[in-house]
């Protein structure tokens, strides 16, 4: 894989790949207060929910390592409410700070909350290995698979969720061809996933967001493979505006429309997508010099109904029948999160 | 109306606004040749398929003003061809190229080509107004209306296809709301229908054409109004990439898509829309320094269906049952195209 690291995590310094500069400029940021972090992570630099909790992790560690011991729970709870306000969509944010708040109870101090953030970057990786076996088998040889966004190896660690069945097709020897979706205002798929999978030698085909039912409608696309940053407990997706858009194509052109992701995404304390509030971006993302100067609706995620989802790849398996009991039973039956 | 011409016919000086610098830069460029009048429409700087039509024909006019007699029938055909090739999707081209040719037949010379593209450029304001007056209905106060690419006063005159309705919808007081996708790769809601909407004081929120679903999936949208290329025989409408996409969308959540053209752009010689070659564009409209050099997808238009219009708004009136025999009844009957 020749991709660099999302988050370095190195002699416990923290430093996030900027993904604002990305392709052109492969550089990192360092963090190291919560203030940084929080900026980063509005920002943009950091992106992607499983990228976001981690990078959430080690900042919140890192926030208590200078604070005095009667000062400890203290800046950890401010920490922690700081990081969480940062992007409220990404339900793997608030799930990685409450695992290190729980961890803080049980054993409090700057290193056991460095060690289980350690712990969740590595779990992390192996989730996506085993996001990647799950889906091998939807991936077949002349295969044309269309994303959106990226739910690369940038957006979590090592395989990414929706790119790890492409990683590991791609290692195996399977030919097949990836459609990107630009992926307007922000191009994530131009800019990181069509750069992170050419990059690891797979053929890829760069379209325009409302190219996608033309590709479809012209027999293009055999599979759309997407992340999601929050299934609520009926099978609801969140992700990134436009998937919605995917999926009802995917329902009219008879496509198989899968959204991978670890069981961290999975929030069985929000009962459906409707729910879930959505952060809505500044205009300036869409207006501009080049522009009209009139308002925008920019959204940065949409909800897909569990109805015109195909399956669920999952770091626990292939879940195909995402009925809310199912849903229950696969993610939560392990325990976690 | 507070929209400059799209094309200016002068003492018989031929200009069109150059669209590629729009909204910040309002220019004409001068045609006086058929070389400038293919440069200026291959590039875009003029489009919208009945201006193309207009600008062709005093295009093809300007060509034979200075041919020796003996030569003005070929000077003619050459022209002719020339233009014909310079985007071979919009029917309009092509008509309005053949209709001159028509014209040379039974009187030969530059003067009776001069006045037939005169003619055309008047009967195409004509049936915007038409069109206008055809849609009317659709427009109730507090209606929300979603619309793709320009098909507005800058792709024809005056009061344009698409966005006749609103216009004469906003003249006779009636509040309502536009949303305009802004139409990538080369975002022509974004710099034309939301400047020339905004400038005649309509109400214009621009958004991301992957964002479309989640506005009418939250109950955002009551109407989808689009202009066209190209309807075909049976129904089926080319139009600009994305159209689809709304199309699809709008079947999925119940919304009216409606289709306004005049009927210059209906072309009973195709019989369907998988007959239509797509012009497939530039790469570097999509690939640039800020994304992944990988292959594009880039074509110029889709089809839509045409079970999946609900009805066309011409200049003949309002065609809600857009079956074949309709269609070439409706549009053939009083003789022209």
């Amino acid at each position: 894989m020749n991709v660099p690291s999302t988050i370095r995590w190195e002699r416990e310094r923290l430093a996030v790949l900027d993904q604002r500069l990305l392709p052109s400029t492969v550089e990192y940021l360092e963090i190291n207060s919560v203030d940084q972090a929080v900026a980063a992570i509005r920002s943009l630099a950091v992106r992607g929910a499983p990228a976001i909790g981690i990078a959430a992790a080690y900042a919140l560690a890192v926030s208590v390592r200078a604070a005095p011991p009667a000062e400890f729970e203290s800046t950890l709870h401010a920490s922690a409410a700081a990081l969480k306000g940062a992007r409220p969509t990404a339900v793997n944010l608030a799930w990685a700070v409450d695992r290190l708040l729980a961890k803080a109870v049980a054993v409090p101090g700057y290193r056991a909350l460095a060690v289980e953030a350690e712990l969740i970057h590595q779990e992390d990786r192996a989730s996506c290995r085993a996001i990647g076996e799950a889906g091998l088998p939807l991936i077949s040889p002349g295969s044309r698979i269309l994303t959106h966004c990226n739910a690369g190896a940038l957006a979590v660690s090592e395989l990414g969720t929706a790119t790890a069945p492409l990683y590991l097709s791609h290692s195996s020897g399977t030919p097949f061809h990836v459609y990107v979706d630009e992926t307007r205002p922000l191009l994530q798929g131009a800019r990181m996933t069509a750069w992170e999978l050419s990059r690891a030698g797979i053929d890829v085909t760069l379209l325009c967001d409302s190219a996608a039912a033309s590709l479809m409608g012209t027999g293009g696309i055999d599979l759309v493979l997407v992340g999601t940053d929050r299934v609520t407990a009926n099978g609801d997706v969140v992700n990134k505006i436009g998937t919605l858009n995917l999926a009802v194509l995917c329902s009219y052109f008879g496509i198989p429309f899968y959204v991978a992701c670890p069981s961290s995404t999975f929030d069985p304390a929000t009962s459906r997508g409707a729910d879930v509030i959505i952060e809505n971006r500044d205009s300036a993302e869409i207006i501009g010099s080049h522009t009209a100067q009139v308002a925008a609706y920019n959204p940065a995620f949409d909800v897909t109904p569990a109805h015109l989802v195909t399956g669920f790849i999952t770091d626990r398996g292939l879940l195909e029948s995402p009925a809310e009991t199912a849903l229950n039973d696969h993610f939560i039956e392990a325990g976690t999160p």
